[in-house]
């Protein structure tokens, strides 16, 4: 089963535990939502209180957020990221994105390439794909057993509950478009030359994947969202929708998480400067 | 001796190994700039070239550009990077600040903290601080001798010209206040309750050692102003001199290094999307 957000977002939070289907989630859908013009002016709010958020997260150095990101290729991981966050001061974020491991970090278990990029106290990480990687694509090519990744997902409810534990707020969008949505970017990308470098010839054998890929996401997001880091499936063929989706959850978070610039610990009257 | 940078602004270049005085650099300096409504206009247009820019840096993946920002307490290094690259994607962006090192860090060369987090292909790298604080901090608390840090500026230059080597652009910006804007700034910090968790009291014990502080960044820059990474000493009592100083050197500088994504190493007619 999935749950309606509050606030009100055509995403869907995944309930602990429990199984659901993506496919009873429409990537079309955009209500409560009313139309793009309304959600850009809504989403230009959205970003200057996460800037101010991001500030006092910043100074009070306390508490961190951190924001992984899931999709099939061309889902809009890069845009949805940049939609977010450009305008928020870089100095206060850590972006990392995880591309197939090196032979050293295959060396290790699948957490050790991971656990360096936790954002630091004060700070909002975010993952453009992530440990989740580790139970889709290399279960989709067979290169693990259902052991293998049932042992995982637990591994990984741990992992995060170990840093919601430490202060870090753990938020997870998986951004769900169509087959035929899919097939329409990949064409644009082919298209433009200015987006060619974005397209792989690799890409289309995946493409052929979908179906394994979909059964792959939606064990993962039920076996692993949790009260304290739940995943969110955001339909996602219409970007203006998307974008404002997860802007209102990440906002929503980062209010609720209260971050205040710490006092004095000091005596400001003895302060005297020569 | 230092000179006048292209393109025109307050700045001033510091020539390779040529002694100069800090001194003789007026840090009130805002010409050839007009005011700050021009300059808050150009500021925007300049932010924009940018995000353009760095968009470009990404796709092509095979250059990236460091920035370096050294100042002395309240000289404004994070308001400035602020300024720069708030708007920029922070997906192509990664900023490291370096505090005090750690008792793991002391057991190592000075350069060890230093080396992983130059930005990797395709993006701008940021140093709020960096591997400056060496031969400042040490030196002016007696921490080392004068023998220390001569070699020490010979293994930064090196270090700076392997990065060159490697692609990447450094370029380093020392933001130049005079004693009188400090002071002030350090009380408006102890005024303003928003602004106090930014005030140490510490930071009174090192203004005692202005003047060391300015002989030691004054040898530094001479010694280490190369031909490919060279230093700016950015007059900064005026915020948005010092903001659109630095933001008509970058930009330069990126379109200099005329970042192109790359042609589509595969048969794109022959790519069926079914």
């Amino acid at each position: 089963m999935a749950v309606a957000t509050s606030p009100a977002t055509p995403a869907v939070r995944v309930q602990p535990g429990v199984p659901f289907r993506l496919s009873d989630i429409d990537p079309d859908a955009t209500k409560p939502f009313k139309d793009k013009k309304h959600a850009e002016k809504r989403l230009e709010e959205l970003r200057q209180q996460l800037s101010d958020l991001q500030e006092n997260l910043y100074a009070e150095h306390r508490q961190s957020l951190l924001l992984v990101f899931q999709a099939i290729d061309t889902g809009g991981k890069d845009g949805a990221i940049r939609k977010l966050l450009t305008g928020v001061n870089p100095a206060g974020v850590e972006v990392s994105a995880f591309k197939a491991p090196s032979k050293e970090e295959l060396d290790h278990d699948f957490l050790w390439r991971i656990h360096p990029h936790t954002p630091s106290r004060g700070h909002i990480g975010v993952f453009n794909r992530s440990h989740y990687e580790d139970v889709l694509v290399t279960r989709v090519h067979g290169l693990i057993e259902p052991t293998t990744w049932q042992q995982r997902y637990q591994d990984i409810v741990n992992f995060e509950q170990l840093l919601t534990r430490n202060g870090t707020r753990v938020l997870k969008f998986f951004l769900h478009i169509s087959k035929e949505e899919q097939a329409s970017r990949l064409q644009a990308r082919l298209d433009d030359p200015a987006k060619r470098w974005k397209f792989e010839p690799d890409d289309l054998k995946e493409r052929k994947l979908w179906d394994s890929y979909q059964l792959a996401f939606q064990e993962a997001l039920a076996a692993c969202s949790t009260l304290d880091s739940p995943w969110y499936v955001v339909p996602a063929n219409h970007k203006w929708a998307r974008d404002l989706a997860i802007a209102e959850i990440v906002v929503a978070a980062l209010t609720a998480m209260n971050p205040r610039p710490p006092a004095a610990n000091f005596d400001v009257a003895a302060q005297v400067i020569e």
